[in-house]
């Protein structure tokens, strides 16, 4: 066998990799990451854990492009306002999701903390992205003139939507939705900004 | 023996409670919320059961008031200003706790969830007076004319300081500490509220 067939063989379908990330975070949601093996990702999924080791590496990066696939991180989010931006971002993952989502990162948030490899993972797929997506909107809305380029709130607009995502439950005892999070952009983020 | 004699005997000395508390604290960071049982808190702290029972109820309240023990809910903050009251709020607990609530935070989120005695006891002796204290601090900006008394960030304003505590880690890989949480309210918090 050629190394272009090995390639080509051991390439999955982006359907078989929906399938995957998908059976991949309703395991996570039924055991936690910890419990989680790659023995149960395979049974499950109906592949073999050389395949999954071969295109993930392993666990963590498995996890976290799972959740990555379920929110994409678009870099052409562009409506050409800050506030429509902000709200484009919510609009990427509807209510049903979000509440999936939160429950699944409360489990993950202590993972994050006790697995370095997950943290890692987690930063450079998630956190980074996001970080880099939000950087560029904020830095049209600074040529705009909507927002002041030295305002000190810009460093800060991913502590206060993952904040508000992940102590809303606690807090007011309802899950996160697109509506809140949408009046709490309007609320507190887009002031803090000054726009 | 007189009744009054039973209930003098079952009274615990505020050094013996915060004796209690700290061990409760500490066990609940060895093994988690799940994990901790009467029966380890009484060995741990040279007690019976009956006492424990007697005085808490059971784990949940036991595990709530021995948190808010750590971080006094006071309503005395009065400073003066908006500002003031915030840094005040912040300095109520020093950096070397506040990491390790931090840690401590991370695993009852997830135990808030699935124990409704838990999140009840965490609702009605740590959300619930932090929302009341928060409420008069605000009540007297708008008295003092420093916020509008229609700013809807008012709203926002315990998911705005327990989302940065709670996301800290996992944006920056950095503990919250008092500098953190003090700028992060001169940054984003107090210019939400229009102050």
């Amino acid at each position: 066998m050629t190394e272009a067939a090995t390639v080509r063989r051991s390439r999955i379908t982006p359907e078989r990799e929906a399938e995957l990330y998908a059976a991949v975070l309703e395991l996570l949601r039924e055991v936690g990451y910890d419990a989680l093996t790659m023995d149960a990702v395979a049974a499950r999924t109906r592949s073999s854990k050389a395949t999954l080791y071969r295109q993930w590496g392993g666990k963590a990066e498995l996890v976290v492009k799972a959740l990555r696939h379920e929110k994409p991180i678009t870099s052409d989010i562009d409506t050409g306002s800050l506030r429509g931006d902000f709200h484009a971002m919510v609009r990427r993952e509807d209510d049903c999701h979000m509440e999936q989502n939160s429950a699944l990162m409360r489990g993950l948030a202590t993972a994050l903390h006790g697995n370095p490899d997950l943290l890692r993972a987690f930063r450079e797929w998630i956190i980074e992205p996001e970080t880099e997506m939000l950087r560029e909107i904020l830095r049209r809305a600074v040529d705009r003139g909507e927002i002041r380029a030295d305002n000190p709130a810009q460093d800060y607009v991913l502590h206060m939507m993952i904040g508000a995502f992940a102590v809303r439950g606690i807090v007011d005892e309802l899950p996160p939705t697109q509506d809140f999070l949408t009046s709490y952009m309007d609320a507190v983020i887009l002031p803090a900004l000054g726009a």
